[in-house]
């Protein structure tokens, strides 16, 4: 008779083949899919998503997982017994009544918010959104009582995007970067020479498109083994062997693209570095956001925008682009890494993005733990912006609060990995440095081979058979720091390096 | 309490939005897919077809439509019972073992066919094939022995794909196009001025692919409703407003493409006008191969290779392919339509093309009723290539009896719906002839708008809510008959118009 355990690899197994299904009808909404196409799509997904949760939630899944917790495992199945439970618990602990309710709150506020932002209409979108935070407190309350030693709502939260990190190692990140980067920007705003070229110009997309692909190419990216389309937003996804990366061009200007691609094709490495052996299982997924993004960041910022490889990288934009003909390496590099505090956070520099998403997480951290009510997110964000970069965002939603689309549909948790991710980037890098030799001459000449096997091996491979800061603490020495990242702004930004 | 009736539509739908990703998943693993995503798609489509023949086929299934025939429902949705009942038969007849059997010596045998075809390694192939052959014949006669008045094991074959057409009528048309085509064959090469001209060049696909698209939306595709990609072979699939359909593009050569485009087009014209009422029932579906590849030849044959269409359509090809600018209309007319006798059906011509189709008919019918083993095929298939092509595929496999893909994997029962569907375009375009007025004019100005509405009134928008030959009555006011068929070739081909 098969074991409960192995029952349960069926089940899981089951639910990937689900996803999978899933990944792609989503890719090709965003990517491929006529418009016409939008109602079947929206059904087949939904139909398909009710599959997996019943598959993943009901009874006989959490009983299964009390069998199996009696069974004989060895180290590496009770690992992935408990990262089952964490995907069975986080599905089964809200009342489907919850769920139906906070689905159409959230598509609701969401499709009003489209047009509500453009017309700055705070009162408008508070109306949906009270609806809409309130149902995420309900969440997250659901979410606390299901878990053990979950301190507050709003950690519950975090534990779907940041699983592992706590709100208070978190907050302790966010302190120190609050306290010490607005002195930082100041300096950098002081020093940075001021802009004296413009590359704006017309730039034909077939032709960075050709570029576009040659970076994947030189970081390694697998084309026998992925895409690189064009969307609205730029995203990865995909299943291993098959990942799908986006970026998006603008004829006017070629960085962003650029770096959108770079950081893409980082996500796409982690994704296709996991462990084979757990592929379907949930200790065969990605760890978390907060390692996710750190991958992403580590291929754009350290790795793309280091003087060392961007320079190098010139030559073939001087190939593909020879409008860039006429500008230097480190004409182009200095445009591309000038920081300049803004109100957009999409938009923002490494420097300034940080202070973004603190607010962002000081603001939802009280909300969702009830102790602001939505009304008060204007004042507080005005306060913040002046606070941090100097910016008022008074009346100004659009430039403000309603910016993003993350908390129109309850998405609370997910903004600090953004800045986690940030910040473990360059640790991760960091440590890489210290052990893999030839680092800086290797980036000088576009070889990041022997990078992208130290990563193999300390990130990618470990899955989520360890807990994230365990992850962290094997591959550098120690848990998230802020140092780190505040070392890399420091050296890039002022020229200073203080040592490790 | 619901009824049985609406729990059984509740069932199909969620059977249609699994369709719909089963569609899309085909499609762009055939479209888009790198190679290294195969393992992961197979095992997504192989898990999600289960889920589908689970629900569909399951006892509960049946009990419903048994409980709903004592329901008192109104006409249409007794209709749309009998054609959920008929889906239900269809997957729930076959015993699984028989079908898990098939499935792994279908694999096997198209698998080695691929090279056994390139190596002429008829030996080599019959091994597996008899296996095919053996399996098909159980699973013929258990779909016989699951039907009523099924009069041969054949018979219950056809029936998933000529749904309607019985043997006997399909029998007889090809006896009449079997009769009289190698004589009109041969009048036709005497008449028929020899090529003189050479359109072989170099098109650039790029151009091929923009005066494909003019194509399509002079026959009224919906780019808002669909796409037009590039694959291997050219195929049509997709959803209500979202059809997907692909050609495939030579440098030397652009009128395959352009032909391919037009008969997918009329595949994709006939699914976007299929009755919306319906939507994921059944009932709704097209009603058969033959009616679905008789509005994909119609498109082809009978508006895109009309003299008035195709001699509008010159200047297009003028103005996209500068290179065709040296040919006249009539010059590259005459090299679209010619006819030569050859051993490919795929590259044969529409007077030649049914005598391919007859022979594999001849043959898959006493294959499946078992009056002949598959060792005798080689020799069946050169006295017929013989008789009425004039052309031996003696030890000549490749050219003979391997060259298809539908009977390693054993379908059998679908070639004759390519004829059939000749036979109907001609018997439905002439009826259209008789009732919309100045078609020869609106094709000579390129304008199909009467035409488009003409069909979906009586053919699209009918679903499958007649059966395929009171469709055809309807429209055209006989059942499927080969004169149409053959007076549409001897006035195009010979000149001659013998009436109607």
């Amino acid at each position: 008779m098969a074991s409960a355990y192995s029952h349960l690899t069926e089940r899981f197994s089951t639910i990937a083949q689900i996803d999978h299904a899933l990944t792609m009808l989503q890719w090709d909404q965003l990517v491929m899919m006529p418009p016409g196409g939008q109602e079947s799509r929206a059904k087949s997904i939904a139909e398909l998503s009710v599959m997996k949760h019943k598959l993943l939630a009901d009874e006989h899944t959490g009983e299964l997982i009390s069998t199996a917790h009696n069974q004989n495992l060895d180290n590496a199945s009770r690992r992935s017994l408990k990262e089952m439970e964490r995907s069975y618990q986080q599905a089964a602990c809200l009342p489907e009544a919850l769920v139906k309710a906070q689905s159409l709150a959230g598509s609701r506020c969401e499709n009003q918010w489209r047009t509500q932002r453009t017309n700055n209409d705070w009162e408008g979108f508070l109306k949906n959104f009270k609806e809409v935070v309130s149902l995420a407190r309900e969440e997250a309350q659901a979410r606390q009582a299901s878990l053990e030693n979950c301190p507050t709502p709003y950690d519950a939260m975090l534990d779907l995007y940041c699983t592992g990190d706590s709100s208070k190692e978190i907050g302790e990140i966010f302190n120190q970067l609050t306290t010490h980067l607005p002195d930082l920007i100041a300096q950098v705003l002081e020093k940075q020479q001021p802009c004296q070229i413009s590359l704006d110009g017309t730039y034909p997309t077939s032709k960075q498109l050709q570029l576009n692909k040659r970076l994947m190419e030189i970081l390694q990216f697998d084309f026998t083994k992925g895409r690189l389309d064009v969307s609205l937003h730029p995203f990865s996804t995909g299943c291993r062997g098959d990942q799908r990366i986006t970026t998006r061009f603008r004829q006017s200007e070629f960085l962003e693209a650029l770096m959108a691609t770079a950081h893409e094709t980082g996500h796409a490495s982690y994704e296709n570095g996991l462990p084979s052996q757990w592929e379907g299982l949930p200790i065969g997924r990605a760890r978390n956001m907060c390692l996710h993004e750190s991958q992403s960041l580590l291929f754009e910022k350290h790795i793309f925008l280091s003087n060392a490889f961007f320079s190098h990288f010139v030559t073939e934009m001087h190939n593909y682009l020879t409008e860039t003909q006429c500008y230097t390496a480190q004409q182009i590099y200095t445009e591309a890494i000038r920081v300049q505090p803004s109100y957009i956070r999409v938009e923002a520099d490494e420097v300034t993005y940080p202070l973004h998403v603190a607010l962002r997480f000081e603001i939802e951290k009280d909300l969702i733990n009830g102790s602001i009510p939505p009304q008060d997110i204007p004042e507080l964000w005005d306060q913040k912006m002046n606070g941090y970069l100097g910016l008022t965002t008074k009346d100004d939603h659009v430039r403000g609060c309603m910016q993003d689309i993350h908390w129109t549909d309850g998405t609370f948790g997910y903004f600090p990995s953004y800045t986690m991710g940030a910040v473990n980037a360059a640790q991760i890098f960091a440590a890489l440095r210290r052990t893999v030799p030839d680092v800086e001459e290797n980036l000088a000449h576009g070889n990041i081979t022997a990078l992208s096997q130290w990563l193999h091996n300390n990130i990618w491979s470990k899955g989520s058979s360890l807990d994230s800061q365990d992850i962290i603490k094997l591959a550098t020495g120690e848990k998230s720091s802020h140092h780190y990242f505040m070392r890399h702004l420091q050296k890039r930004y002022l020229g200073q390096d203080p040592g490790e």
